[in-house]
């Protein structure tokens, strides 16, 4: 029997944490043969080189697609999808998959798409039918209007898809793979590495053993101007507390060098001793870090995910994760130093675990999505339903 | 005061044949400027040459993209669109539009979408939330999810897209300008030229002066393979009938080349005695050529809009506009030598005009849609309404 | 032992001609391995397909480029250079050759150089130093200062990259390998087959049995407005001699649809009852009809080296062939009736085979080259000699 | 009369530094119209924002092209020159220039000129016919091949053209307009600003008034891997030297990762108090900084041309500059901490200026580009001269 080729795109350091457990499980199944493809940000050393994890994880990359714009602005975001639906389109006219899968809403995952469904390709959509408040909202509908499977993290998600006509025979509520790693992290959940040992890092050597924060804050498309003034709030209110403090720098997007400015002007400047930065850890290393934190601040969407399923005490910020269904655990504010302040302190009240929420999955996303592909009728023609 | 900077991207001779009428519109209003981009196949003699009509209908183009990959496969598609949204993008940004009008539901009018809704530009989509059968209907959703203002064409297409979840401020049923210019015609419908001596074309010089019939097939993306096959059918039914028929190559699209093989295949072999061939027309003569038609036969989508309003009996073969609202004018076959020939023979019965239907507008949606774009709160950040 | 990875990149059906041979000799040299990248014009059905040549003759493909636009001027050669750059890094990239070989001077063979420069790969070029009259001319220059190894075809070329700063050391004049498929043909000259019959091709069933011309007229770029002109010319002088004539369609150029419209409509007009037009041929039946045919008439290569070696008469018109050593087979002339008439007659006058000339290798160009490829010292750092 | 449109293409600040009184000349001609396209690093805040500067200056900036690739390898200048084809064949198809400038011999470079050549817009190449030791070699001299009008800045330059088989009659030695810059500064030489209080930057606030060296260095391709290394060594000698000194962050490169990422692990480990960083200063700034230096340190071209016309004492690292002409007040060595040490030392000892060389110009380069862009024939096709 020939096994399903499922060619799963990685195009960024975050999916690729989302996505793990499913590949090991595609990787393992009979009736499947995972091919991977990395591109974009995730082979690029400014953004974390995931593709180096990726690698030292045991996955064989079957191509490798450099597309990265530079640029301050959102034209090189749109050019870096144009380039992308060009590349992947020759890549998987020569990988000649059965099924690809594009994953949640990066605007880079829209190439991913346009490249297989225009190729009559069974396009698989991961974490469709979720609600932000950007130009993510616009890429991840589209994805769903190009998908022809759609694999949803949530009951919320799955109404939304369908709502927007998709045949329920292909909507499939599977949780999200990274709650599975969630899930293992936290069977032996001690902090089993020193942080600023093992990952470097710049900033001072703060003492973070007898309690600490982790922040990481994204900049967010549609703010694109603000996101330099929104770091600096960030980082005088956590300054201010004068509590350690462990700052992740952020992702590639238009904004980035906005933030990451904002983060290198502050540090020249003020120096804060009471925070040490890394540039990206091990998805394991950093829920540990997280289990074994008082809080995570900032707005990232690991604090409506895994933290929920953990229960992390986040204080979110801003509008990023706007829409998203979302745990007691999170305590919402706007780009506010005092409102950050203030649920900063409430937070640093909370005992870590807080109740815990299944929303999003309960450990074994991996092996449905998996069973799924392996199942599932391949299409690649459909009809709005209505 | 500043006039809004509408952006109308052209990318194929049918859209401007669909959107002419508004872009008269917006040029004479007084709130409106008209920036006009003409890329694509509209550029290329193989598909046209609209870049000459429009040129010749007096309007000044700002900017010309060459974006067409060659090639007989879905690939090419893919790159194209890839392509398409790399030139756009710079050309948005360079040219600083208030709002970015893309049309329809060709392959590349994603290019369009995406270059204008990542770089923030308000993005108008024309003609959304009708149903077809293949990658279009992918497409025109994914518009539709990337779109910020949504001028439709009928009450059907207007209740479709507020299901997939667009804000009801922002949808409008404008009716199809292709139909204002079915309307001007049918004012003085009398074939006032000859269309060979006009046109030049190729094949025999037939006698149409008594009745003849029109045929147009283009390929359908999904069917890809069956191109040839489909179009050799068609073939050879006129060439049986035996009667005076004008037929119409195809526009650019992956399948171009199989309807397009098909036809000169069949011309070398046969010499059809009965049928001359010709590459274009102006939308005015082609009206008229219609309104003083027996029928028209294939799977355009002038058929189903402009033919409906002016009730020219249609026979519509295959899957290409399955699921549009049509008229009693339109008879449905399978691509089987026996329906199209027994269609036809119905047809050829019938009185041209049939009884009218007005669907798809009454004759005044250019002035609509000029009249929403300069009065519309242009945006660009949605989330979906549910 | 590794072998060594020798990549070759083939973006056209000439080009393959010309270094078949060498890739029989790379793919059983027990030092070296071939990696095959198809490309460009090669892959497309409207220049004749030269991708199923090369997979019938038993090469395996390790990766296919889509890269030609489409356009009727010189934009499109820009962008289709452009793109090939883009795709072929990548392929490079992922490939990872020790050597890539680039051929001779069409537009897009400076895609190939630069992918692999600026990569730090070996180049190796095919055919540098010759002279002719267009854009080729600067193309193929440009590739020789890309290039660190130069396998030239004759003495002449030698000295020319020789003066233009290249390492001696570097230098290798091999022949050229589409003289050893002559070779191979000319022990069995017999025209073992019936055109018409094996490769169908369009025009009239014309007697050829008792003496036929061949004709292959490719536009020139720099003549780009001119190219339709040209051809007519030459159709009205064939047509007008009503002597039985094979007519091969020109490769793809900015100019290809000029020459191919130019021979559409006359074709459509004139009917020309004594020339059978073919898109193309394998190279040794195309040999073999020369070797059996009263002359070649038109401005491709094939009249300066293959007929040199065979002795063909040949008239050659206008600047294509321009500076390009040549034997005494070939009379040149302008676009002119007159001159190309006469310049047939006289042609028709002399023997087949008339004297022949080896400027161009003879017959073991292939060996030779992969013994070179095989022993060279592999560099990519050069300085200019002086 | 017409005017001649000329349109010159900056890639990088660099390149604008060198051309600068050319434009100047040229918007002031009366024969001459300038375009000027601003594209790749030229736009970027990460390599200084060059276009800042430009409009700064008073200039129209006619098309902004974004086309920069992210990564750290060689792949991503490939795919960066590729996307500059197509890019900028665009944007000449739509300015339509009756010659396009081509500046020197980055990478990028070679996308200004396949895009011109291949559209026959005659080519003018600036400061072709130099040596150096990497990449930039074979760039520079396949510009020249495609060029058709050559102004070299010196003699020495003029007769490398020459030999390379170029038309004498199209190639003129103009010197170069970065000269002309060095020429007015030192008319008034003195350091009329603060470099710290005027431009920022980071590291130590240092004490330069009593003297202070100025450092430079590039990453060279051909080194990729070791431009980390390379830069470390001479960040120690520098540090250990304990003389204030004032450091230039590299322009893009594939390495310039690797030697940003030296800088600033050094920066991090060491915190040298002796050395301040800038990113760049505009050039009347930095030459006057030169004059009042002890001396230039690093690999930067202004060491062997601004400052052989200045007499600034110079150490030139490496093979960067390796086959340029060069004057007295060079010093070479290479990467050897004992070699860059005791050469720093020697230099310190000499007295600024030191004896004036005019090997690149004496000051009114402009003007001759202007004069010659204005009065000589315009032609894009020619052969080889030999």
């Amino acid at each position: 029997m020939n096994k399903r080729k499922i060619c799963v795109v990685i195009t960024a350091r975050p999916s690729y944490s989302r996505i793990k457990t499913a590949l090991t499980a595609i990787k393992k199944h009979p009736k499947l043969q995972l091919q991977l493809v990395v591109a974009g940000s995730a082979l690029l050393d400014r953004y974390g080189n995931a593709v180096d994890y990726i690698e030292n994880d045991g996955f064989n990359i079957d191509a490798k697609v450099f597309m990265v714009l530079e640029g301050e602005n959102k034209t090189s975001m749109a050019k870096t999808t144009g380039l992308g639906v060009m590349e992947l389109a020759n890549t998987f006219y020569n990988l000649k998959p059965d099924a690809v899968v594009t994953i949640a809403d990066r605007f880079e995952t829209l190439a991913t798409s346009i490249a297989a469904a225009y190729q009559n390709i069974p396009l698989v959509h991961i974490q469709g039918g979720e609600v932000t408040g950007n130009i993510d909202e616009k890429v991840r509908h589209a994805n769903t209007k190009l998908a022809d499977i759609h694999l949803v993290a949530s009951e919320d998600a799955k109404k939304r898809v369908l709502k927007m006509g998709e045949d329920e025979n292909y909507v499939f509520n599977t949780g999200c793979p990274s709650i599975d790693i969630a899930y293992q992290v936290n069977k032996t959940p001690n902090l089993n590495f020193d942080p600023i040992e093992k990952y470097g890092g710049v900033g001072h050597d703060i003492h973070w053993k007898d309690g600490y924060m982790v922040v990481m804050q994204h900049p967010v498309t549609t703010e694109y101007n603000q996101a330099k003034a929104h770091v600096l709030t960030t980082l005088k209110v956590i300054h201010d507390l004068d509590m350690p403090a462990f700052w992740f720098w952020p992702n590639v997007d238009a904004g980035a060098d906005g933030t990451s400015n904002g983060i290198r002007l502050y540090r020249e400047i003020y120096k804060p001793e009471n925070i040490h930065f890394f540039k990206n850890m091990i998805p394991e290393d950093f829920l540990r870090l997280l289990i074994n934190s008082k809080c995570l601040v900032g707005n990232s969407s690991v604090g409506i995910r895994e933290c929920a399923y953990l229960g992390v005490p986040v204080v979110n910020i801003g509008t990023r994760q706007q829409g998203r269904c979302r745990g007691k655990n999170v305590l919402d504010v706007n780009y506010s130093e005092a409102e950050i302040k203030s649920a900063i302190l409430d937070r640093l009240e909370q005992q870590n675990p807080m109740p815990k929420d299944s929303i999003y999955g309960d450990g074994n996303s991996g092996e449905k999505i998996a069973h799924i592909l392996a199942e599932v009728a391949l299409r690649f023609h459909k009809t709005i339903a209505y």
